[in-house]
């Protein structure tokens, strides 16, 4: 089974859960997004980005390019994230003042491209002659990457060409470099080739094909590229390790590569980039690899909540089992890149095992990144947080007890809003005759093979899902590995249908209800004896979500309570009010009594109590406190009566 | 109870386990250690730390300096330490030869000092005009204070003047820099003030006493000097902060000092300092300040095994409770300082508290600081180690999984040395009539007083200790908090001596014999639930010793092993072939057997098994394997039917 792929925008009206985070990013996060483009965000750091592109037109035309540049060299990708969500978010809520600021935008993106298609403002403003020198630092081919996904996105939603025009010059215009004048190398930081492969997509373009195909298939060969490049010049942009080809990814050939190393980011958009080109040739090989990677990732590398780079040095994949859960880094970028990554393996292969760590990714790390008022964000994921010690201890400065407004490296906000408005591309996908149900996302869906159905469920909290079918067809819907049991309704009638790698395949005809009920029960995780920071642990998990112990509904101390093992764990009502709507669970745990000394020779008092634990994307929602989703786990001595 | 000090060392003749090891000193380590500082250790770092001083006398007579300076700005102190090391031993075992060996390595030393009376090879061979122009990273103060302390050991174990001498005329030269010309500053790294002490003490030399207080008054009074410092010269040795004034100890005036902070080798050297001159001058404010810091280490920020200085960032103390296994630094040089520490806070005042600290930083983190054999050294004392993530994992670079030979920077192995050959002055004290057994330590002892008496002990093995007294008078013998029951008896009849803040005191006359028996049981340890890594744990201890579990006992898997809550803890029999003679520990415990998943939402099969420990100390004696301290603690069904 290949080559599904996923459903134009338009046609999926979210509802309920989803509904309401794609709204929230409308209604908040987009408005707020745009003042930080422009400067005018209170309290958020300096962005700058708007005023680059203008400086960077009159380089162009050039005149005095005014205040210069300012932020990081990639700072150009924080507009094109911007432009990707308010596209995808005007297929759900068509916008007139928004297409209208989006298009100003655009105006003044293409003002800022140069003659021969080159578009990146931190070159342009700084120093055209260092184009296309320092590729391990420069970004350049990155921010080009992530035009061209906005270019892609707002094409689609409006079906301006615009942008899509700049960027189709702007490919034309790597292609003259890369190919026709084979200038050597591939990007520090990948990206380009996701974006390339959209645009190819979308488009047709063969160069954007071609291209896509030169960076993944030369990426590796020539480990000594970026060495030598660095010895090329007497300048850098920001001190990088020209010799850590694992931290670029540029160690092997790809299509020889075993382990996911390196910065986490860079290596998700790069194996997706592999996943989409391995789909759109078949190419067996390629795929190989990219399964191998999957597998590195996912079964040796990655957190229960699907956050993946464990190491904030370099932002980085760590070594096999190496999963702590105070120092984490986990950024949100790197759970969105895996599920770029996870979409692009269904593309490949319909299997269960990507859209559930697509799903464990998203309800999890990713909303997690946003506070739920859509106004401050993570770009760290602990899963265990202690004032006093996660953000002041040197070895835990990255791991903050809150989220902060604005980064001046402000990647992860732009993402997840254009992760949550384009969330219909990864819940749903086609292929011939079938409708694909990977994660389950209320609100009515059409297919381009006809097929069109409303979704009901009250999902995550809520495991009935209901489908009704308007027009029928062969439907599949994913029957999560973490449902312990599952029945399958079609038209008020339990039956038993096809389950193939993870998917239940149904026929069904206009008018027809399929309903599912999955396994809504609460449930302990354990870890893999492996994981040195996690043997002996227990967490809770319940449907998608993973839980966490919050002092706030713990007496203000997760630390002193153990869970009791296979104890009594129940889930509370769903509470509309609390968290913007959540369900707590209690958990039957033990409280130690601390003294006040380091240590102690006499067992601690031991005390039964009740843990209350609430969605991990819901922590740090209440004020500084601490926080832990891994739980000592003792035996209880009333259990074992 | 006050000005207690240590015994002449000439007055201890060691045997048993403080034998051994004594006797490893000299046979091994020191010949080892002068073989390095020649450079004829075949595979350790390079030293060239005495061809230093011989090109230094070449610039201090104007000649070449051939080869010029290699290694650490302080690399003298190598020497210095091999020498104190040297000096210590020959108390215990003259040796002519050795004499000869530190006669010549003084004489080398004498020429290299400058006729002004400074010494420091490095700013003598590279720039003279340089002298006393980065204290903040110079390192000149510290290596005169480890001369003085070599000089003072080893005109006290041979009558010898020159080095004394030498240092004397240092320490003049020192003075008129600062105190006669007014040159501002203190150390950056703090250890003269100590070596000062030693000096004044043995030689009565007004000016080293005032140099001490003026270095330790001064300090944080100014706390902008540093980075005054800083500005004013365009050099810098190692690019050290001048600003973080909480790494060197220099934002606030000590006597205001409230919390341990910064680079903790600095820290312990300087609270030795104060807590000496404290204890001189009968300091009250100054002994205060030495007690909130005492407190603030052992209270908040210690290794059950006596290790400090928690982060690898800046070998430094991190903030209260952040007490990590995995990621220890916990240096062995900390703990050397923290035992010079409490043996100075014991000449304040007359407490338990700091011999049992002392104690256990000696039998834990110092010893495991060297292998069993004297031939390899661990700088860092982690209290979990995992191969394939120790010593790999980015952040666990440091945390080694077995002993380097010899370091670039050699500050341990020669701190170890010097530490064990002169334990007679930490174990054994004497104030007046009285005569003090701070840790249990076989052989012969004469005091000053008069009193003498032989110590049989198989500890820490062996909790018998008996004292036949030669001489009698006041004895003082610490009673061990961890010791939870203890009988003492007197010429074979059971008595109750007076106990005081941890002593018992028992007038003794010549031919007494006196018995002391102490709580030999093995028992788990607990963890304050404030220390997050920690809480819920449980480790095991017998006597002085911290246990640990290895994989060599334990199927070579560790972390899947919990021990059973109050479960069976019981004792072998002490092995002589086993780890150069020790006992192991059976606790009962379970082992769940590891899916091959990362997660898993079944609960893991457990069966019991017996978990065996043995001391810390000797881990990493066997090869690469696991290691834990702290071990997931479960309750058992079956203790509990």
């Amino acid at each position: 089974m290949k080559t599904q792929s996923g459903i134009d925008l338009s046609s999926y009206r979210s509802e309920g859960f989803i509904g309401r985070y794609q709204r929230l990013i409308k209604d908040t996060v987009i408005p707020y997004q745009y003042s930080v483009l422009c400067d005018k965000a209170k309290g958020a750091e300096k962005s700058h980005v708007i005023q680059n592109f203008i400086n960077a037109a009159k380089a162009v035309r050039g005149e005095d390019v005014g205040d210069g540049f300012y932020g990081m060299v990639f700072q150009d990708s924080d507009a094109a994230k911007w432009i990707e969500a308010a596209a995808y978010s005007l297929h759900r809520f068509p916008d007139k003042d928004l297409e209208v600021t989006v298009d100003g935008l655009i105006d003044i993106i293409a003002n800022a491209q140069d003659e021969d298609g080159y578009l990146d403002t931190y070159f342009t403003v700084k120093d055209k002659d260092k184009r296309w020198k320092n590729l391990l630092e420069g970004h350049e081919l990155y921010c080009s990457g992530h035009m061209m996904e906005a270019a892609c996105a707002y094409y689609e939603a409006t079906g301006k060409r615009k942008l899509l025009d700049v960027m189709l010059k702007n490919a034309a215009h790597i292609y003259d470099v890369f190919i026709k004048q084979a200038h050597e190398g591939c990007p520090g930081h990948p990206e380009v080739e996701l974006g390339l492969m959209k645009m190819y997509r979308l488009t047709g373009d063969k160069k954007c094909l071609e291209l896509a195909e030169h960076f993944i298939n030369t990426r590796g060969t020539d480990p000594d590229f970026f060495r030598r490049e660095r010895a090329s010049r007497d300048w850098t942009v920001w001190e990088n390790n020209a010799e850590d080809n694992s931290y670029q990814q540029s160690g092997v050939p790809l299509r020889q590569a075993e382990n996911a190393t390196g910065h986490a980011v860079r290596a998700v958009y790069l194996y997706t980039a592999m996943a989409d080109l391995s789909s759109q040739n078949s190419d067996r090989e390629l795929f190989e690899a990219c399964r191998r990677l999957w597998n590195s990732i996912t079964r040796k590398q990655m957190y229960i909540t699907g956050g993946i780079g464990s190491t904030v040095l370099g932002e980085a994949f760590s070594v096999d089992y190496d999963l702590p859960s105070d120092t984490a880094y986990a950024e949100t970028c790197a759970s969105i890149g895996l599920m770029f990554f996870a979409s692009r393996m269904l593309e490949n292969e319909v299997r269960g095992e990507y859209a559930d760590v697509m799903e464990t990714a998203f309800y999890n790390t990713v909303l997690a990144g946003m506070q739920l008022d859509g106004k401050r964000f993570f770009y760290v994921n602990p899963l265990e947080v202690v004032p006093g010690i996660s953000g002041v201890s040197p070895t835990h400065r990255h791991d903050l007890p809150e989220r902060p407004q604005w980064y001046a490296c402000a990647c992860c906000p732009p993402n997840v809003a254009r992760l949550i408005s384009s969330l219909g591309k990864y819940a749903y996908g086609e292929n011939g005759d079938t409708a694909f149900c990977h994660l389950f996302a209320g609100g009515s869906v059409k297919f381009r093979n006809g097929m069109s159905f409303t979704c009901k469920t009250a999902y995550p909290y809520g495991f009935d899902v209901t489908y009704d079918i308007k027009k029928g067809g062969r439907l599949a819907v994913r029957i999560p590995a973490w449902s312990g049991t599952y029945g399958v309704k079609l038209c008020g009638k339990e039956i038993s249908p096809e389950i193939k790698d993870g998917y239940c395949y149904i026929d069904v005809a206009d008018g027809d209800t399929v309903a599912l009920t999955l396994d809504g029960s609460p449930r302990f995780a354990y870890a893999s004896t492996k994981i040195p920071q996690l043997s002996g642990k227990t967490a809770v998990c319940r449907g998608p979500l993973v839980y966490c112990f919050e002092g706030a509904d713990n007496g203000g101390d997760v630390l002193s309570i153990s869970l009791v093992g296979g104890g009594k764990i129940s889930a509370g009502e769903y509470d509309e009010a609390l968290l913007c709507g959540t369900t707590k669970l209690t958990v039957q745990a033990l409280r130690r009594t601390a003294g006040d000394s380091l240590y102690s020779f006499t067992a601690p008092d031991t005390a039964e109590c009740e843990a209350v634990a609430v969605p991990y994307y819901t922590w740090g929602n209440r004020g500084v406190n601490q926080m832990r989703v891994w739980m000592d786990e003792k035996d209880s001595p009333i259990v074992r009566k």
